[in-house]
């Protein structure tokens, strides 16, 4: 076997080869579960890959944002590009390029980019994990009871 | 539990709070094994972390080098920093940032620093895993025995 290049062109932000997919196949249609704008680059995505892990590219336009959920799997990103913010439990936090996130098992977590350019960020994940799952009742309402969380709750 | 988010010091180049450690514990001393000018930081270092993959950054300074190994578990890296050079089986390949390259399966594969910058991917890998080994003595010949491999086979 030989080495496969997934040869990047900065131009288009882009890894030549790699198709960017919707962020999800269905619209989210429980609470919370909507999203906007955002692709999805699978760089592992050959399933002949021996490995229990896949990486994924995220990239959210500007006014883009992620479904409100939670999963049992741990989210970790990598930011590659631009300014966005993470909604993570009941704190908010910042990104720039490079910062790292870890967000914990079954923690209510949204992604948001309210900058003008876009956002991106790599996401390695087990290949086997759970699916996720809207936030419950007293969740949503103590998000929407904290003055911090309140308007990334919709 | 809270978000961790491992804050990136762009002067630096470094994430806050985490220890770059050397690449290996040993020197290699199997024949190609050797390496030169690796630093190693481990994101997903807390291992209460309940996912299958670890996520780790590696930088070569100039003139550094990684071990001529193989294993059983894949390669994946994703370029942060600067240019470099793989040796993967008979295949040499250039990496600018965000290039990605999978090394397949017991490929004997070294990266090098040919650069007057420093040189540094991302690199995901299962948790549980086998260890590198030297390469065998068909495999050293014939990458020896190759113009394009040659030089980098020590």
């Amino acid at each position: 076997m030989s080495a496969q290049l997934l040869e990047f062109d900065p131009r288009r932000f882009r890894w030549l080869g790699i198709e960017a997919r919707q962020y999800k196949s269905h619209p989210g249609e429980a609470r919370g579960m909507g999203w906007r704008g955002i692709s999805r680059c699978v760089l592992t995505g050959d399933e002949a890959v021996p490995a229990g892990y896949e990486l994924r590219y995220f990239e959210l336009e500007p006014a883009g944002y992620s479904s409100l959920e939670k999963h049992r799997h741990v989210h970790f990103v990598v930011v590659l590009r631009g300014h966005g913010r993470a909604l993570v439990g009941a704190q908010v936090i910042d990104l720039r390029p490079f910062d790292a996130l870890q967000v914990p098992t079954l923690t209510p977590h949204r992604w948001l980019n309210e900058s003008r350019e876009p956002f991106g960020f790599l996401c390695p994940v087990d290949r086997e994990r759970d699916r996720p799952q809207p936030i419950d009742d007293g969740e949503w309402d103590a998000l929407r009871a904290n003055s911090v969380t309140a308007r990334y709750v919709f």
